[in-house]
């Protein structure tokens, strides 16, 4: 259904559109990790995360005629902004069904990028009904954050980077660690890897409580988290892996890695000092994973995926403070 | 007695050893600065400046005899750093003369690279005779902070990435901004560009009270500042420009950009927002200039570099603080 000529096709697509994103290292966090660590700096995207590689991908593979209508999402924030620009780009409406309780710097940014964003009720209201009923109304496509062949695929253009990068830097083998939510940035990278990089393993990372993706791996089935409330990793909190992602990322994934809120916190902090790059939690989960989780991690060579960047400020400072402060 | 193919040789010696940085751009930035604006994002280079550059190439540069002895720099942190880093990956010993208020971040991180770390009193001492006295004493090489060519070879590497960068985005005519300590830097980007990008134009920028390089610019001689205490843009205080740096400048550079203090931690708020880096207050007085002082520019189009992001939390969380206070 997605396959490594898929992402090749995805990344012909976006041309010079979406950035390069550098990958960073850093001798201080080598020591702290005990191995070589590397970070791709998905946060210095368009729109600040990889959404933008899926929401390219997606509004630029639709027919002409049926894009001119518009697109629609839902997204508690990087989807958002990603699909908000691309269709910017692109010229066509976007509308935008986001949760009120999603950082006012994403729906600040959405609206920014030209999109009417739809708020809704994360605890009482459902988002797919919501979605559905605002496409069939306007003759809008619904751009899914995860669960699309075409987003995973651009998602997957991350992982041709990683590839090539790696062999820049002589690296043979690697655990690959991705922010995981419902799996379609870790699925697209897990599939580009299979083909480009066979002797890397993808691990999705989760946050503490929210680790659907770890457990589904586990068990071998598709779990569901308890709840989506209380994790300051909002980026990456989605009911259960997807329909599509769940069987990619189970034929090709090492286990899950979990992390607490306060390890993304001190990530976040590590890769201010040492780094000079700005991580969301929920972004900085891999990274976390990598720092204070290197028992459960293999090899020598650890690459993290820095997945977005869009926080608000009076988080990143609390993050800054909270290490400072031990 | 520096030209282009002191730069291309100190690109060849370079390698792949320091990072080609990425040029990093935002919508929202563009519309405050009024035209297109991209960040040449050196704080993203290894020891978190440029200075990497120059450093890797005055060391690489000496005799492997004369190398092999060691080598001293006085510094108020980003050189320093630079320079044990460069010193470390040749396994050769370093000295370095840090002023006693320099940042906590730059003094630990300059003895976290294996450096000796030698503090004197910025106010009473004399920075030269320390580092002359030391240097004839170990039989240590010093390596200047910019008045030095291999060091400006160095420095304009950045500016042959620059010139390629722009180029992959159809930039035709720039002003590029440059935050001005020495000239080390602006003269090496200065002399790549002239001879790889002609209608390019740098500016130097430079903090109010500490301009001595606009005041000489435009008094066509070099002119000293008052004092060099109270600015919280350490990385780019000197007493005056270089002997050799100034006739570069004088020749290849536009007038100088004066901005604020507070302008240069607004540069550094918007940073953190829109492109999700971290730059230090001496390193975002060239986005300051282009975001808040565009009709001293000229064209549609201006390119800043980012010079360096070693910076304590407390200083970044000052500059998060006020910029979202008002």
């Amino acid at each position: 259904m997605v396959d490594i000529a898929m992402i090749e096709a995805a990344r012909t697509r976006i041309g010079g559109r979406a950035k390069r994103t550098p990958l960073l290292s850093s001798p201080f966090l080598d020591e702290i990790a005990g191995r070589r660590l590397f970070v791709k700096a998905e946060c210095l995207q368009h729109s600040g995360s990889f959404k933008f590689r899926g929401g390219w991908s997606a509004v630029s593979g639709l027919d002409p005629a049926v894009r001119e209508k518009g697109v629609i999402a839902f997204s508690s924030g990087n989807h958002a902004q990603g699909v908000a620009l691309a269709a910017r780009m692109h010229g066509i409406p976007a509308v935008i069904v986001m949760p009120m309780d999603a950082p006012k710097l994403k729906i600040d940014n959405t609206r920014a990028f030209g999109a009417e964003v739809v708020l809704y009720d994360r605890q009482n209201e459902d988002r797919d009904a919501i979605g559905a009923a605002l496409s069939s109304e306007r003759g809008l496509t619904l751009i899914k954050p995860f669960d699309e062949p075409l987003v995973i695929a651009g998602q997957g253009t991350t992982g041709l980077e990683i590839a090539e990068q790696a062999a820049d830097e002589d690296i043979g083998a690697a655990e690959v660690l991705v922010p995981c939510g419902g799996g379609g940035l870790t699925a697209g990278i897990a599939l580009a890897l299979e083909a480009r990089s066979p002797s890397f393993r993808v691990r999705p990372c989760e946050p503490a409580g929210f680790d659907d993706t770890t457990r589904s791996l586990a068990s071998g089935k598709i779990e569901r988290n308890a709840t989506l409330l209380g994790s300051i990793c909002d980026a990456i909190i989605t009911p259960q892996p997807g329909n599509i992602t769940f069987p990619i990322m189970q034929r090709l994934c090492g286990p899950g890695v979990v992390v607490t809120d306060r390890q993304a916190l001190d990530a976040m902090a590590l890769a201010f000092t040492r780094l000079k790059i700005v991580i969301e939690p929920g972004g900085a989960v891999a990274l976390a994973a990598a720092l204070f989780h290197g028992n459960e991690i293999v090899g020598d060579t650890v690459i993290a995926v820095a997945s977005g960047g869009n926080v608000d400020a009076n988080v990143f400072m609390a993050a800054l403070d909270g290490y400072r402060d031990r």
